[in-house]
């Protein structure tokens, strides 16, 4: 790997782009990859920079080190209490700046697949829960552990239960215990379990089989996963309904049916 | 069996009516079942008969030949692409008929319980999604592989979205691989998976069974779940007391239950 | 044990408080424990007074004799058919009771677990499901029998579907089947199996973790968990956030915090 920090000064978190997939790579192992005001700012910047950017057909999330993510900085929260409003406006930015990252992983056009090792706890389990797809290696474990420091894991239950069902959820959040890999598949937090230590290389395999599709295919359905998932049934029918009948029109659809019907291989524009 | 073609000149469905269970067959087995226009007509035909045939209490879906349902017929589609539009009207047109002929299913009063064998794709897992039970031979296989053709399985993940959870329906979605039988039913795609050949012996074991219920009683529990199932928790409750305060008052709910009081077999009217 | 009569008058619940925990037992055993108006309304008054009492962590219900609850009262119930309006009023009524007190264990500030030895079918099913969480004796078994006495358990699937699946919860409704534990923990409806007769230790082993937990945390977390599961994405996270925000701002957050920085027991104050 020639993975590149995304700024000069601090590289709490690395790109590298390899075959039309971009690695983005936590990168402060000795804080536990916790989700610090800077990270969190350079997975936002990253994100956005991956949005626009056509060569790339789908990113994976990974870690360095023993932790995948241990959630927000509790050092540099807590520095924040002796602000005159004991903090209270730091926090409300900060959470919502999280949330808006979070969200950026939901709307980005290419799909994310978290490469998941070690522990994830709190917001770093809601960043696997935010992804699109997560491998996890067998010895990864989840956790949200707001409730044994005074803090529940109220933003991260967003993520959560939007994946898993509700007694689920409830088991994690309110016992805040660690969850083996094994469970977290189980219960639908993850896709798939592999050998300890080979979570980025099937990740990166689930990858290149997402970049070998039409990136505007993926892109277009993606977009109307998440859209239709908070409609009326009727809706998301009339919604996507009006989707793929555009999709059908790009001139990638007609080259991939084409390409069935005349028993060859499709080449994609992305149009 | 004595199924009978629903219109004489193209019986790509039929229809067979057994002790109070209506066996939709699909019949085009020479084009994978493939859904054109015709069999979606078919379909939409059929179900608005059996919605108001009272001797009916149960449908079945089965499929002839070894592939349940390819989805969409993309011949037909492919030739509209000649049309002075690019075939734009007849996408909109035939995609909304799609739909709502899907929607036909879960507004249906009657159960439906797909009987699948062999491969269920695109529009054809959408199908089975969109039935309210389904069963399985074990060497059944379930796909969206839109993704592999340049269209995005838009359609099909409004039903499937609703069945799995929201990374099982993205793994789906997105790889377009094939899904075992074992997976679907670990998933919730299926209710249960038999040996090859036994899916449509045991859809009719459960239709029978359903058919031995109220028929009334059936019709209001079917309708009352997709309605709340769209509803917030404190409406879901309103609409459910008052769905079940008058099923109260229906003479099979006064049989039924005096029935158990009095410990004999209830006889209903469906009333 | 030392459990009390909520009432003097008629002991159809016990309440017995230990350690901070609540057990409410369902003690009309010859009646199979059924849902009277008596025993609705003694829920509902102790679930009300649990609300507010601080001493409370954390609630166990649990059930004696042989059947967990058999839901509604049928003799009851027939009784009132005899009413002017054919029980209608009646009916209406104790519905709308039955469905506020499920939503008083949704809404209580407090977690409830299930300790379920026995059958629990329809309102008593919907207890269960009602609950945060749920522990099973193996031989425990979940059954939504409406189907059978010509009345929908349609208050009953509003709980159940919001803990399984749709296919999962057709099947128990339209069937009409026993589930075995197994299958309920399978499917989502009961967190954990148990060997037969340990549920209750093993609720009150979660019910310990939860009590040694800041009641404040837990009760925010709760409150928002269900909160935000009925928003759209964007706004589940707005309120999350700000939730999370305040949550940051209490003293028991301070000392969580701060004991996991200084590597010590965190003394909760609930405040």
């Amino acid at each position: 790997m020639n993975a590149q920090p995304i700024r000069d000064a601090d590289p709490s978190l690395l790109r590298e782009d390899r075959d039309g997939v971009s690695i983005l790579t936590l990168n402060r192992p000795a804080a536990r990859n916790a989700l610090s005001e800077t990270l969190i700012g350079e997975l936002s910047h990253s994100l956005d920079r991956i949005a626009e950017d056509r060569s790339i057909k789908a990113v994976v999330l990974a870690a360095g080190g023993p932790v995948f993510s241990a959630g927000h900085d509790l050092k540099e929260m807590t520095a924040r209490r002796r602000d005159a409003d004991r903090g209270r406006a730091y926090f409300v930015d900060v959470l919502a700046r999280c949330s808006a990252m979070m969200q950026r992983i939901v709307r980005l056009p290419q799909p994310v697949i978290a490469a998941v090792e070690g522990v994830a706890t709190a917001a770093g389990c809601q960043l696997v829960a935010s992804c699109d797809l997560a491998v996890a290696g067998e010895e990864a474990r989840f956790c949200t552990p707001g409730v044994n420091i005074g803090l529940f894991c109220s933003t991260p239950m967003v993520a959560l239960s939007r994946n898993l069902s509700r007694k689920h959820a409830m088991e994690m959040l309110l016992l805040g215990e660690m969850l083996p890999a094994g469970e977290a598949a189980r219960m639908g937090l993850v896709n798939r379990v592999v050998p300890a230590g080979d979570a980025l290389a099937e990740a990166m395999r689930l990858a290149a089989i997402i970049a070998s599709k039409s990136a505007l295919t993926v892109r277009i359905g993606k977009k109307a996963f998440y859209e239709q998932a908070e409609m009326p049934l009727a809706d998301a029918y009339d919604h996507a309904s009006r989707v793929m009948a555009e999709n059908m029109l790009a001139r990638d659809a007609e080259e991939g049916i084409g390409a069935v019907l005349e028993k060859r291989q499709p080449v994609w524009t992305g149009e």
